[in-house]
């Protein structure tokens, strides 16, 4: 029977669920790992300040702990990778971290990464889970695109001002490669690539193709 | 169609590109890429001295220029990675070397990798490539299992040494995983992970994982 | 008035927070700050696992948030310093986590830190922290005592084995300075210190040392 | 009998001193430990070029040696830590010298620090001291005022420069928190902090705070 | 009989030999070792790319090889240190690349040190190494000057691109110290110097310097 | 007129200077730079702790630049590289620290590098020196002989000590270059290498090597 990975949103909008989903399509594969995309309910609507990554971790550490009957492979998709460590200790089998994850893959594919955060008050958090991961030597730099929930609605708008980012953290940063520091905006990255000219990692789908690896070669079961 | 990987094997050594064959079993799903595992036939016997790593860069490169039109995805199955960047540049398509992906792989498994060299003589190569990957803050140590030709076709001594290393990394050095320094002995994963009790990454596998997930997502073409 | 600072025990021991409570009677001065040692009712008899930690962080920040108003600095009395981030946005006044205050202490006294844990499932989480705080070019090693709580009730092996630890710390690793990593054992500290021969912080009182001056400083009010 | 922490201005300007002293009033506590602030009359009118930093080591050392008998803390009130480490060799009782102070300080407030130097040629020997400190991962940049002695007896014209680099840190370097790269200046933190919109670290009073708590807590003695 | 150090140009360009055999004229003294440069005929017109840089590895070994007998120390004159680590395994006498030599030089005279590159495409290769040398906390930057083959012939140019990117280096990144990354142009070093204001490492003549040293003292035969 | 480079030996002990003076006779070459070495006289008989390193300070930089018409280049041949900022800021010329220049050197011979001290009460001071240096990354471990001034008059036995501690280096610390780290012991040097089958690096040795090519190139001028 197929491996099963189970992607949990730990925010409660629906909507940034389905784009991971809409994201999850190439790394289905038949044969291939069942790949399960969860809002968890007791999530915020969005994860911003501090308070919002703590209050998902023991809902997050509990899901885990629910289902790792019938998982292979856990990943949480938010960019503040809240409670991975902890979920690790809640089940045997692999956890992936979007950031974690999705900053490792950017070591593949350029010298220095840069990340396009959303909010400015991330930043700081961010720089803490580059130095916790020993990656600083990498490490470009991070810049928000500073849109708040409204306009991040306005996809136009949206996109410009992520090309904008991106664009800084190359011609003043130095990156050569950028990691998108959110989940759920998976439509974006083609034209970002294309409109900044270096890859561009989305973060869940680098975390969900690592976690398709360490589910079939069952590592840790 | 299904994409392709090309996992390329630099040491002209047959019965180490069908263990890494037999090794991709696991990796090998319905839908997913085929995984082809070929033998660089101008490739020396190992590759055990930087005089082997120089010598198959330019015929690696080239076979990543020739198969750039039927392959999706290169890997460089020698924990060297010897060519890695020449093979990055002469092709759009990722290319993952084996010592880094089975590094980066590692630090989702623990806080601190040791590498399990086959020799000694591998290590300050080793260390160069650790710190151009920027990742020291998490190295534990290298320790090689000092064992010649010969001596490596002995299974259950080269097990019992790999044991024995492993063993060294991590309660004189305090790995909490290990990296195998080395492609094809797959075999050895599972035991030797058993008796040392930290979870051990097999590169080949590790970089082939990876290589699934770039050759689906298509980031660089 | 004269300004009070909390020190919070986030397990639920009483027996750890009177240990605290005595180690503040040096730090009490005539015209000084408060300290109010109280003890987490939520919290679990010890911390010691990650999931111990993350159930702490919530009660951390509400116990910070509600006494906000008549508190001028508050101090983390656990050697995760659990939720320190989560608190530090819940409030405008100083919150000072003891392993962070142990450590940049620490580093005045001596050139490479040791730290003594009490368990070694502690290590790996440790060793993230000090990733995290950027400090690793000092850090000289972490080593765990290794008793369990039944163990640690016997005065008189703890103490044997504290010093078995910081001898090893200052001998295999290089330690010129020890920090004790748990809260309440500050009565180990002088006979550790005197039988090691190198200066011993006891963290607890370093962070409420710390507090003191942020407190009658007002740097954040 | 209370603590004497003995305070040490190694330039011979009084009203430097003066600053310092005026800078002490939060930290005396009626039974907190005498704070002494005094000027070394060897000293050069200000300690600018590493000539001026030598010239005063000896002095600084024998001064140390010569209250070791009535003190119970010593604080080298200038930016370059000049003597330090000859000081704690003269000496069993803590020596904290306000650089260091200010910069471990300051990790506590913010993700990355600034300092603010008060003239461009003593940024190379800051840097170095960041590299001997090993916290150069939480190093944003180092940013001069570049005024002259005379132009900084003009206190409008000094406050503005000092918000003009301290700005140029925050936006340029991303510096989360500020470190005074100088003694005596306490009076500008305030409106410093309140310009520029983040923690504003006075070193000498960070100094004699951690004085404060090693000088109770008789660590050393 | 004098030592001989053998300068071999990786490239196949006479002209750029010869600039490099010029500079040689103030370390060539008369009882000092006999310098002698080459050019590799097998190079290519210039290495610019990671291909150019693969395709000299085997021949400069070969050419080390070939004249152990009759050299007593050995420079590979391109920044990229081509087939450093190979010729060092090829000969027991001392090789230097001059990218490592230069580089080291520098942290003889300034604090932070910046390249000038002359390709874009170059940088990442640059940083690599810098990574591998693990030299980055005393990094500033690499900027390339960004002319083209025929624009270098232009010497007016070339010096003026030179200045505007040493002065970016000096004013942006806060290089106090430069390397030029580059063999051959010894003849700009002076004007560079005085236009920017800060010392200036010309690299082959920094690698020869150390040369002439290991090649007198004989440490490796 | 050839030039002349001053290597000042700061401890007063002639016999010291009269080995670091034979240590020079294969870096005098015919029309190469004169190498003189002096005694300071005001130094203490030994450099040994922190208060020597600092009262030899103000006479090495009153040296320098009374010598600065007459000479090309200085050394200072003691491995706390004493005054070696204030002399570089005496004057404009060259200044080498031995220590600096000994394992600038050492990192162009081995990938770690492990330092050979007299007494262990250095060995912190060694460790700041690194970091300030920021090559933590290539340092492999710092070990002391341990032997007083009678004792090291015993050649045999001091031979002997050395190689014990580069042996613990070199297996225990994994350092496949020795630093020596102390000035007028070359007569040792060929030996120890012998032994210990590592490169060791002599550092006055280095460093006036490094002041001959300086000297030579007036890039300071």
């Amino acid at each position: 029977m197929a491996e099963r990975i189970l992607v949990i949103n730990p925010n409660s909008t629906e909507a940034c669920t389905q784009g991971i989903d809409e994201a999850m399509v190439p790394l289905r594969m038949a044969g291939g790992p069942q790949i399960e995309c969860m809002t968890l309910k007791e999530g915020p609507p969005g994860v911003q300040s501090q308070a919002d990554v703590e209050r998902v971790v023991q809902p997050l550490a509990r899901t885990v702990a629910a289902r790792d009957n019938d998982c292979d492979a856990f990943v949480i998709a938010c960019f503040s990778d809240p409670g991975l460590h902890v979920c690790r200790e809640a089940t045997r089998r692999p956890v992936l971290g979007i950031a974690e994850s999705g900053i490792l893959t950017a070591l593949t594919l350029g010298q220095r990464f840069g990340v396009i955060a959303i909010l400015k008050t991330s930043i700081p958090r961010h720089l803490r889970y580059v130095g916790q991961m020993g990656v600083q030597a990498r490490f470009a730099g991070d810049r928000a695109v500073g849109l708040g929930v409204v306009e991040l609605a306005d996809e136009a708008r949206t996109l410009s001002r992520m090309i904008d980012t991106g664009t800084a953290l190359r011609d003043q940063d130095g990156a050569d490669v950028l990691v998108m520091g959110c989940a759920g905006m998976a439509r974006y990255r083609d034209r970002l690539q294309q409109a900044v000219g270096v890859p561009v990692v989305e973060p869940t789908q680098a975390a969900v193709a690592m976690a398709i690896g360490q589910a079939r070669l069952k590592w840790a079961a």
